[in-house]
């Protein structure tokens, strides 16, 4: 594999590296990039759960988890040991089933069918209902608004998180706007933490519509890859604060902490909002599987068990994302291809090639059988308006396969820039 | 306690009746008989649950049930346990969450938002929706419809099933007619089975709504009471065969076979229903809890393990409502006070008192500590309008907390229908 310098010409670099994707796709590679799964390593250190909870199954306060009835809102021990990680007071604090994304789905079902404390009416009434959708973001959170229907509206990501200035401009003139996607900490696909501004603005900005609510998807909590480990701040406290107590509805998992798909869910908002949703589910369900719960507060017993717990996971991760960062750098720093983010936490690394060129670098790279996230997955529709931003997930494949993977993709990106450079010169 | 003989006046079992009554209260009771849970030594049949899967992870296709990604429509071996117990071929089985009525409640979202299979828009959209809800019914369908604002219809019950006269002529004439509810099987709280042409006339009934579903919720289809281990027509091939293959949603759970509220549950249909269920379900959710899936499939093995662990129940539940009979038929047979099913499986005993005395019953054994499932809570909008029938929940209390909460409750029985006697002489 060839290193470009910046002495070569495009025509050089194209030649250069139509050699390498040539015999990239000699090799016939078998590379997934897709997905932010954990590995299997990542999912044995969490091997205890598997004969969890053993010969226990009553709860601290004695409810039998085994039966119908009892913690409705969800086993307490358990929303103890996570209510400091997501920001939430205990009280206001739900766990559920094994998705965060389904009280994703059920908060705006909830808001399409019944009315929100605060709302006027069902948003299966309202006229227009639109949400704010910061990109790149997380493409199951778009999924969510083409299945009921709700108009996505793009907004830029800065590196302080979406762009306030465009978010306060939509709010506060639009009453159709209905709320707003947020990954607040190391987010999908960026590795953004929005800045305590960005959250005191979002908790205390004028709203047109009075059912506004942002959906605070903290999906990345305890995920860091580094020694600095970034707080945000506490958004159900700055709302409150600011006079919008029933703005935020706060969502997180154990699926990337225990087993993904089968840990447990949290709910987390203001008192009226938590009696909002319990009613509803209340009458959807008996209520959550109990003895999974037990099973997650037996394994990871507190709060500092959850850090110790995640800490082995950025042993495993850490090194995948140096590996992306090392090669990425080696193979295009100084070329004027791409960008990338060097993310000190959560799943993904955002790269940006030139303009125009992301679909084309993920065909290529599927050729040289590297699947990559398609290009325009990580906005509104699948579409990104310039082309530009590519999702890499480092965390599923093992180490020797993921270095394969980022070389060939290098080679990809390099190819298809110098096409590009070649063409603009033309 | 008194045994009343047809000699006495009914003054006199008055009389007696308080007696018994006062002496009840006097004892201060404090029995439960709401709820059909099954109790802690059913739930003991079950205990290697609480340690599997131990150390597998991987179901038999090779997905690790540990991670995101595999079995949409859960684990084929678990689906294959199931399929012939709940008569739905295996490749229109969908094994799902921790609740049955999670599910129905989905196929309504479904209806309301999206567009079923069969239907000419969303439900949200329409004039008019209203569920036929054969009375005495179960609960929790009447507040599922409540929470959808769905018109409820009562259809009185046979010992056929609904009274199929009274269900074609309001299918076939009203188009906001979408759906009924039914227990097809030891049902809740009658214990009937509906006979083969009850479900050849549900399957091949004209109906006025071309999007009209019977929602079938096969909750005991396993749970037999004697060695008459009854069977129903199979209703999915039925309406196949009636040309209307997507009219019925099929629902099961383990949730009174292993635990109650952290089992899995089934959802059963045509392939077109199934294909729109889980195109929605996907939006949703990565995917149901395969972990708890293979942890089931483990612990049942075949549809003959289900059954033997099922003989286990009825062990334990058998002796049960057998003393339910006895106890009634001692204290009220021949009093003409009261009449009561005799159920040959499921969860429940019907109890019918006097027109206009339920309430009245449920009240005078509150006040012996003796707790009831709300008069008219069987009926739509928790209203019986001959305030006649009372839900008896054998399984959950002790034989002999159960044998002193039904002597208490015919005390009640007694009391209540003898000071109805005397008045209406007054």
């Amino acid at each position: 594999m060839t290193t470009p310098t910046n002495a070569e010409t495009p025509a050089e670099i194209l030649a250069a590296a139509r050699r390498d994707h040539a015999a990239l796709v000699e090799r016939g590679l078998s590379l997934n990039l897709t997905r932010g799964k954990p590995s299997a390593r990542q999912l044995d250190l969490s091997a205890d759960l598997l004969s969890l909870p053993g010969d226990r199954h009553t709860a601290a306060d004695g409810t039998d988890c085994r039966n119908y009835a009892g913690a409705p809102q969800g086993l307490l021990e358990l929303r103890e040991i996570f209510a400091d990680l997501l920001q939430v007071p205990v009280e206001q604090l739900i766990a559920a089933g094994n998705a965060s994304l389904e009280l994703m789905h059920d908060c705006l079902a909830g808001a399409f069918l019944g009315t929100l404390p605060g709302a006027e009416g069902r948003w299966a009434d309202a006229e227009r209902v639109a949400f704010l959708c910061p990109a790149p973001g997380y493409d199951r959170h778009f999924t969510l608004c083409e299945r009921f229907g709700i108009e996505m509206i793009p907004v830029p990501m800065t590196d302080q998180g979406p762009d306030m200035d465009v978010v306060e401009r939509l709010v506060s003139s639009d009453a159709g706007v209905k709320g707003i996607w947020c990954v607040p900490k190391y987010s999908n696909p960026d590795g953004v933490s929005y800045s305590d501004e960005t959250v005191q603005r979002l908790a205390s900005m004028e709203t047109a519509a009075p059912d506004f609510r942002i959906f605070w998807d903290n999906a990345y909590a305890v995920h860091h890859l580094t020694d600095e480990e970034v707080e945000i701040a506490d958004l159900l406290a700055a709302c409150a604060e600011s006079g919008n107590p029933d703005r935020a509805f706060v969502f997180g998992s154990t699926s990337k902490v225990t087993f993904a798909g089968a840990g447990v869910a949290f709910l987390g908002s203001s008192p009226a909002n938590v009696r909002w949703y319990l009613e509803r589910a209340g009458a959807r369900s008996i209520g959550p599987d109990k003895i999974n719960q037990l099973r997650h507060a037996l394994f990871l017993k507190d709060a500092e068990g959850v850090r110790a717990h995640m800490r082995g996971h950025r042993e495993l991760l850490q090194p995948k994302f140096e590996a992306v960062e090392r090669i990425l750098s080696k193979q295009l720093a100084g070329t004027g291809l791409a960008t990338w983010s060097t993310p000190k936490g959560g799943y993904f690394v955002r790269l940006d090639v030139l303009d125009g060129c992301a679909r084309e670098v993920v065909r290529r790279a599927a050729e040289a059988g590297i699947a990559l996230t398609p290009a325009g997955a990580t906005h509104p529709y699948g579409e990104d308006p310039q082309d530009r931003t590519i999702r890499i997930a480092p965390s599923f494949p093992e180490l020797d396969a993921l270095e394969e993977a980022i070389e060939g993709l290098a080679v990809c990106v390099r190819l298809v820039g110098a096409e590009k450079l070649v063409a603009d010169q033309g």
